[in-house]
């Protein structure tokens, strides 16, 4: 990781809910088979053509992205890259043969040879569907022009899995939904969402497979038959949606002295505790979040907890381009020192 | 309770473990049958008669103390005083013919017609038994002389309790262990201090029952055959032990980083709760002033501590004459606001 501030440490529209936005976009080269087909030569072809026209003299991207073979990177540094959810679980579990295209920004991540040849994603802070696909499109036909994609009139973009034919768009957002978590509506909210081709999960992070933190990720399921504007409309209408109940909840929340004190307790252990587990520091900042966006607690930017979300993560706490001092420390008890710091009063 | 600062909100020698130090003495008038065998008119006899000389215009006590007829008090007021040590649970549960001299700093009290027709207790901040003592002493021979105690060259004192006969001494003090506590030491020291004649058990506050906070009172179960120095020396000497071994336990005890944690978060929850029980709020100061003595925590003095463990219990909470503010709040929701206002960073 850069220097940089990273699209996931700043704050959108509608950051009091939604955390960040996603596109991803499933494609394959017309000229060879997927990737699960593909002996290790034929991964290397991939990697190479891919590696060309993005990186090569002439490209667009050379000064914008690194490219990064998975091999060349730590186990630390591969989690760490799923908790911030550049690259997916199953694409760093088996590193030979793929690589990651990625911004300075880590805002575009292109996985090559995962599932897919490519997998083109954009990301951006806060409700920003629109503003992400918008440059997923424009990526996507700079690819393709260099790299004509596998196309069928009748199924769309074609795909290892045929859940993605079509469009093979997935867009998706992480919303905080602590106040409806809090009332059980949100599984009540799931049921329903299913049935209108959304799908909403609770985020987990890196290995671990709980849901914390009361984030959730809200996608779309269906990719055939319905244009990318009309997936993203869908998704960005329910999402308003689901804002407009979590704030309702949320004023209803913390109007309850019960939940005011967990707030409260919440900050004062980040400032003070010396050990802290990723679980529970997750579950702590989830409060203070709530605390921040209902006024209770002034002074702490959202911008902090963002960062502090990621900086938080097992990975991506262990990674020592983020610390100096980190020699030998015990990652809960390098986590409880990072918290206390950022969050002196 | 009026404003001057009480013996108990102070520290004293050996104030990182012993809290306080009390001598009681039980007497009984000459004239007079043993309470028990009282009949209404008999005890406002004995009343009367204690009031004159220690209240009258001649007595040495009238500017000192106060006369407070159990009856006068509330429910709460009454039982204030027994989380302030001040009378025994039994001295307030029938409060009729009884009746409480009070000096102003609270250090001294004399029940009258509860078990014996006088209790005479004197009490100290940290190690002070001879202090306690010398004044007892003195204020019994004060109130021998005019009174006339009853006394047998055998029996000595002659109390209801065949327990208090000989010198009707209870010398005691209040220790803060909650280093032998949590390695589960004190255990085997109750044990084997009973061997000795000593008696060392769970402090609890008010009505409750539990002991909370690691406050435990160390006092003498021998009356009989041992003079008042004696004892005196006696208790002091295993006090010192007692000390030693709990400095002890407690270096080796804040060594530990989860006890550091635990100590720092306490710190935190008390600055920040809104929802604050007594139980919790006397395990959280057991652990601050763990924090405290140790030099873990600075910036807190003794006294603070002191002075708020005893405003944490129900009853004293609850006396109007200690907030302004009290109308109406809840108990648990008071507590927290004058912890977070007391302790502010």
């Amino acid at each position: 990781m850069s220097e940089e501030i990273k699209w996931y440490e700043k704050s959108g529209a509608e950051g009091d809910v939604v955390i960040s936005s996603r596109i991803r976009l499933a494609r394959n080269l017309r000229s060879l088979p997927f990737p699960e087909h593909l002996n290790d030569a034929g991964k290397q072809r991939v990697l190479e053509l891919v590696q060309k026209e993005a990186m090569g003299a002439n490209s667009l991207f050379a000064n914008r992205f690194t490219w990064i073979p998975m091999t060349s990177l730590s186990k630390t540094a591969a989690v760490s890259m799923v908790e911030r959810h550049l690259v997916s679980p199953e694409f760093i579990s088996r590193p030979q043969g793929r690589a990651l295209l990625l911004s300075k920004e880590e805002e575009i991540a292109v996985m090559v040879n995962g599932q897919d040849h490519l997998r083109l994603q954009v990301m951006k802070k806060g409700l920003s569907l629109k503003e992400a696909w918008k440059e997923a499109n424009h990526l996507d036909d700079v690819f393709n022009e260099r790299l004509s994609f596998a196309f069928d009139d009748r199924l769309g973009y074609l795909t290892q899995s045929p859940a993605d034919l079509g469009t093979g768009l997935r867009a998706s957002l992480v919303l905080h939904l602590p106040a409806l978590e809090e009332g059980g509506i949100i599984n009540r909210t799931i049921e329903n969402l299913s049935k209108l081709g959304l799908s909403l999960r609770g985020v987990s992070f890196g290995e671990r497979e709980e849901a914390v933190g009361s984030l959730y990720r809200l996608s779309n399921q269906v990719t055939l038959g319905l244009s990318e504007e009309e997936a993203i409309t869908n998704l960005s209408g329910i999402a308003m949606q689901l804002i407009r109940q979590e704030r309702g909840a949320r004023e209803k929340l913390i109007a309850r002295i019960e939940v005011q004190d967990m707030v409260a307790r919440s900050l004062g252990i980040l400032r003070t505790a010396r050990i802290l587990s990723a679980g529970e520091c997750m579950k702590l900042l989830s409060n203070v979040r709530l605390g921040v966006y209902t006024g209770m607690i002034s002074g702490i930017p959202l911008e902090q907890l963002n960062r502090l979300s990621v900086l938080a993560q097992p990975a991506t706490l262990r990674l020592p381009s983020l610390h100096e001092e980190s020699s030998g420390e015990e990652p809960d008890i390098m986590r409880a020192r990072i918290f206390r710091e950022a969050l002196e009063d």
